[in-house]
């Protein structure tokens, strides 16, 4: 059943409104009437009566047509009942907005379950229950009980799991100088959900950004699925809240929902495409401007200011956000020079002093995005005489207007400003107080161009790497869990599993002759090990078992031979079943490929600096598995681990692309094995260009079987 | 000489007053006479007449007593001679609020020194050139040119290197809600710099924060010695700008001030226990919170909301500044519970649900203040209904203002929650629209507290490290700069210096005979190396010169014995000097301790994880040298290669005191060799606890001489 209902009813009935002006029953039938919903409106209480005029009916079987959306505020124990005329009454749209649900315990709970089955059976939709309601300022429809006035009309979509969260952002978005969409507040979510949310955003073709403020996702898998879809469309930004243990105990007290790890939401994100805000703030001063600005073509930013400080911050904070000051092109320069007093500086950041006229600054940012060596612009005003903000403001936006490339205002200082902000919010253009902030927005949207341009390219290009054996791995991983209930899988299984994913490990062979030792040394390289085979020596280099550092194969014939001699005199009667020749594996680059399961997200590969240390250097990233030689290559891209495989001072390059194999051959194990409980190549020893790399130690744990 | 003419003179006289409206000035004209300054008002223009109702003098010398501050608004070229007229009328501070100096070139540069020339002749002291100017709120005096109106008197201080600031601060603050108590811009800084005004504002009463935008900083040492004076007195906040490469260029294209490296800053600003904003933002943030909060006795934060989802961020921004969030005592928890609705949270973050009213606000905020496990608070308040958010501000505010405890106000939302704001602001108490910044600023307020404990406890204890020969090494780095021109400073030469100050390296001595070298390896200890000493073999493995892991003084012995047998079969002729005996190093930890010189700051030492990855890894820290034994371990502390000095799964405990002392010990070395250019040991390798800690390799490079 389609959504939008929720969003676009031919009748609303709202049932448990009340006729006391402080209620939130009222206020839900006060916003509703107010808001311009053009539909029918419906207002229900047993006790009958009139409200704003309307009279009341006693019952939802009373209600006339049309009506397709109800919203109850009555008392949990009450909202099965009203469910089943809904049902009766065709509604298939129904918020609860009461609370008395999961979240005050095991009785609430048991009310919320009941709801679902009937809504199941009854083929309805719940938004709620413990919710705020939905609006959309466009329809226009308003069925929260929020203290008014409503949000402006805009183009930023919210879903959000916590009703607090609506009512701020409904208040401060309006000083902020943007309008909303839509707007819902999803409550316990005991049938909608923030990812069946996605959809009707997508479609609505008012909102330009969704905005999502989440505690917990419960079906991860899916939430990425359509995320990733909806990020296609519409730019998707993301606050994820209990990050932090102590967050997280807050998070499940309060809403029930499985807060699962920070890196498992970050990996999630990034493969959905889910732009990650760190705050509230952010998330809108990203929205605003995703919502606002044409797509840049690359990261290559002006700064033009009357100022220096101003412009220092700015060249600042590009910086630290990863974009990059322009050069301008010789003949802006020359131009600039041409028009600028011999004070001024003609070089970006371009800084036309204090003296400058909204013409000047107008005429020289029409040149600065005419340069094509300029990607985006930033334009710097600190307070004027208020006199003429005004006059700034009009200049400037109608250059900004009719240009291609991103502008973004940074329009400094409060009243004597704030006629050019009234201007720059008219026009839709991002404005912001302090270079740090555009700066950060700006980035985000270059981060945006680009996903759009990588999602298109890397469509089409995904496949599977060769030579995978999933039947013999499954084979191996099903004798061991026939016998054990999971647990570490012996290292001689894990390798076969492995190997039949294609991870190297050092080649090695079994031979019953030194002549046949030499053969296989031959064939597996050097320098080369050879150890005694036999059941009944358990320390094997005491009795001369064990010869390393063999460099060729008259030195591996040799050892075998006396071996063999000295094993004959240490213990005359061992049963030895073989010679076994492995190649040793040469001086490389260490790192570590780590598979961990997410309970909300399933398996993440993870890639770092191995060895001992790994927490304690934090040189690691995660990427939701599986992943493409794309997302292996950007994941081991993000680390130092990664970085120097590239070559680094005394290390020569090394063999990078078998390390991205291994990570996606890794990853696309973890995918098909989800009783893989924890996975990790520590280290996988990484040879120069050409060489391969080597599993030197694999530690595989099953999941526990019941 | 006193810069407090500067902010409280008993007459001002303006030179360059213009009639013009337009012009500034008369805009400096119009802003002293409107700021309610008392003292005596003196303008002056050549051509005579009358602005604002005042007749203008025609020269300086004709100006009337009191006069003790002259503020010059005329072309650069006739400021000399304005000057010595100033000198000729007594008056001894002048602010020079033109341009057309250092910034237009050398003609300025030119005007400029000649400036400072006339000022040191005759005593006077200069704010400026190209400034523009200063105001004392509470004085009040206001010599700037900025558009009105002026800012709200208030307690905290700006000293600006950049002019727009000033203007934007001004305009911004008022509409953040909070006031200045003196504001400088400093432009060129001719004469009076940054350092210069601390001081001024430290004796001001009325200012309680020193905040300071900088883009350089002159004489870093000077400053270094004045903020940490300053910062026990009064927090100091900095914005340092033209932090990275693209961001200093442009400050040297405007200020001409030399941009120091990133890091020296942050290590010189923690020296002084200056307080390193990120942004202008956090600055104010912080500011606000630093003026206006008493100080916590410790980082264990409560939060009070009616709504979960501000609860957890809250709680996760709590986490991400280092803050905790603290567990409740049993009474209160009690107490709560007896209070609060079954379905509220009494743990913390406490959650009094949507209906909660002022006074159940206000008596839950009382219980938590007094909870001897609570030493801050957060108060989160979303937008309720316009009606009420006043009394929910008087409610907050009455317990607020009688806590000894930090108690921040969170105040969500914008039209509906300003008269809270309003009431919170009137009192003086911080108010933040988002949890994330309000917490960002109670970390910054604990960690103020946490710097005053520790400069009174660290005041006394300071001790330099004992068996230091600075005259020793004096000698040996002399000795080498006598025959070369800087450079690269050999290792024995090296080990010497470094020796003297007491920075171990592994022993060794130099035996005769067999016997000798025995007794020398068990002096020294074991594993021992030993090696031929002769001038005429230049490479003693060859010949069987180096003897490794010899794991007892017998088998010192012997390898001596064997040795010499060796060399003179082989080498017949070779002239032997002698067989050096060294300790070999065992495994251990390797850290990198290093001195840069900084050419603001002087030595910085730098700690951390050592080896060929130190730019790869950046798992370093730096502070400014000489350090006490605190700050290494703070530096040391910083670091992962410091925190697993403590052990770390398999690797035991490490010798950290001896780590400690070597960073002190090269901290001083550095401090009293400002010839030293560059100096690292790669790696100090650490035994185990007690066993010490060896220098294996050494690079020491003296500045070049001229």
């Amino acid at each position: 059943m389609t959504l939008e209902p929720f969003f676009s009813p031919e009748g609303v009935v709202v049932v448990g409104v009340s006729q006391d002006p402080s209620k939130l029953g009222y206020a839900i039938a006060r916003n509703l009437a107010c808001c311009g919903y053009k539909g029918a409106v419906h207002l229900v209480n047993p006790r009958g009566g009139e409200v704003l005029g309307k009279s009341l009916h006693q019952g939802i079987l009373q209600v006339p047509d049309p009506v397709d959306l109800a919203v109850l505020l009555i008392p949990a124990p009450s909202v099965p009942q009203a469910l089943l005329e809904c049902a009766e009454r065709g509604i298939r749209a129904v918020i609860i907005a009461s609370g008395g649900f999961r979240e005050i315990g095991a009785e609430g709970a048991e009310i919320e379950a009941r709801c679902l089955e009937l809504a199941r059976e009854h083929n309805i939709r719940i938004v709620g229950p413990n919710c705020v309601g939905l609006l959309d300022t466009h329809y226009p429809l308003n069925t929260t009980f929020l203290p008014p006035p409503g949000p402006d009309a805009g183009d930023v979509a919210l879903i959000s799991q916590s009703g607090a969260l609506c009512d701020v952002v409904i208040d401060w978005a309006r000083g902020q100088g943007f309008g909303i969409s839509r707007l819902l507040s999803l409550g316990n979510q005991v049938d909608v959900t923030e990812t069946d949310m996605l959809s009707p955003l997508v479609d609505d073709p008012e909102t330009r950004v969704i905005t999502l403020y989440l505690e917990g996702i419960v079906d991860g898998r899916r939430f990425v699925e359509e995320a990733a879809k909806a990020s296609r469309v519409k730019p998707l930004v993301a606050l994820k809240v209990g990050r932090f243990a102590a967050g997280r105990k807050a998070a499940v007290s309060h809403t029930g929902a499985l807060a699962g790890e920070d890196r498992a939401y970050c990996a999630a994100f990034k493969k959905a495409g889910v732009i990650h805000a760190n705050t509230t703030e952010e998330m809108f001063d990203w929205a605003r401007c995703l919502a606002w600005s044409p797509l840049p073509k690359g990261r290559r930013t002006a700064v033009l200011t009357n100022a220096g400080g101003p412009g220092v911050t700015a060249a600042d904070s590009i910086e630290a956000c990863g974009l990059e000051l322009s050069t301008l092109s010789d003949s802006t320069i020359c131009e600039l020079r041409s028009i600028l007093p011999a004070a001024a500086s003609v070089y970006n950041p371009v800084d036309l002093l204090p003296t400058a006229t909204p013409e000047l600054y107008a005429s020289v940012l029409k040149r600065l995005i005419d340069d094509p060596l300029v990607d985006n612009v930033l334009v710097i005003l600190p307070p004027p005489p208020k006199s003429v903000a005004g006059e700034f403001g009009k200049a400037l936006v109608s250059v900004i207007k009719s240009s291609e490339k991103p502008v973004l205002g940074v329009l400094m200082g409060d009243s004597l400003i704030c006629e050019a902000v009234e201007l720059f919010r008219a026009a839709r253009i991002p404005d912001y107080r302090f270079p740090e902030r555009a700066a950060s927005a700006l980035a985000v949207l270059c981060e945006r161009a680009e996903y759009l341009r990588r999602a298109e390219e890397e469509d089409v290009e995904f496949e599977e790497p060769e030579g995978i054996c999933k039947e013999a791995a499954r084979a191996a991983f099903d004798g061991f869990r026939s016998r054990h209930k999971g647990g570490l899988i012996p290292q001689g299984i894990a390798r076969r599993i492995l190997e039949s994913y294609g991870i190297p490990f050092l080649p090695e062979g079994t031979a019953q002759t030194p002549e046949e030792a030499s053969a296989i040394s031959l064939r597996i390289g050097f320098p080369a090990a050879l150890k005694i085979i036999s059941p009944s020596i358990s320390h094997k280099s005491d009795v001369g078992g064990v010869r390393l550092d063999l460099k060729n194969e008259a030195e591996v014939e040799f050892a075998a031979i006396r071996m063999i001699e000295d094993i004959r005199r240490a213990c005359p009667g061992a049963e030895v079943e073989g010679l076994l020749v492995q190649r040793m594996a040469r001086v490389g680059q260490e790192v570590i490929i780590g598979v961990v399961q997410d309970k909300q997200f399933g398996p993440l590969v993870m890639f770092g600096s191995g060895g001992a240390e790994v927490e304690g250097l934090k040189d690691i990233g995660f990427a939701l598995a599986p992943v493409t030689m794309k997302e292996a290559a950007r994941l081991m891209d993000s680390t130092w681990a990664g970085k120097k495989l590239y070559g680094y001072r005394n290390l020569s390059p090394a063999d990078r692309n078998t390390v991205l194999e291994s990570i996606c051959r890794i990853s696309l194990l973890a995918a098909d094995f989800p009783e893989i409980h924890e996975m990790e190549i520590n280290p996988l020893r990484v040879m120069e260009e050409g060489k391969g790399a080597f599993a030197l130690d694999v530690r595989l744990v099953a999941a526990k079987t019941l």
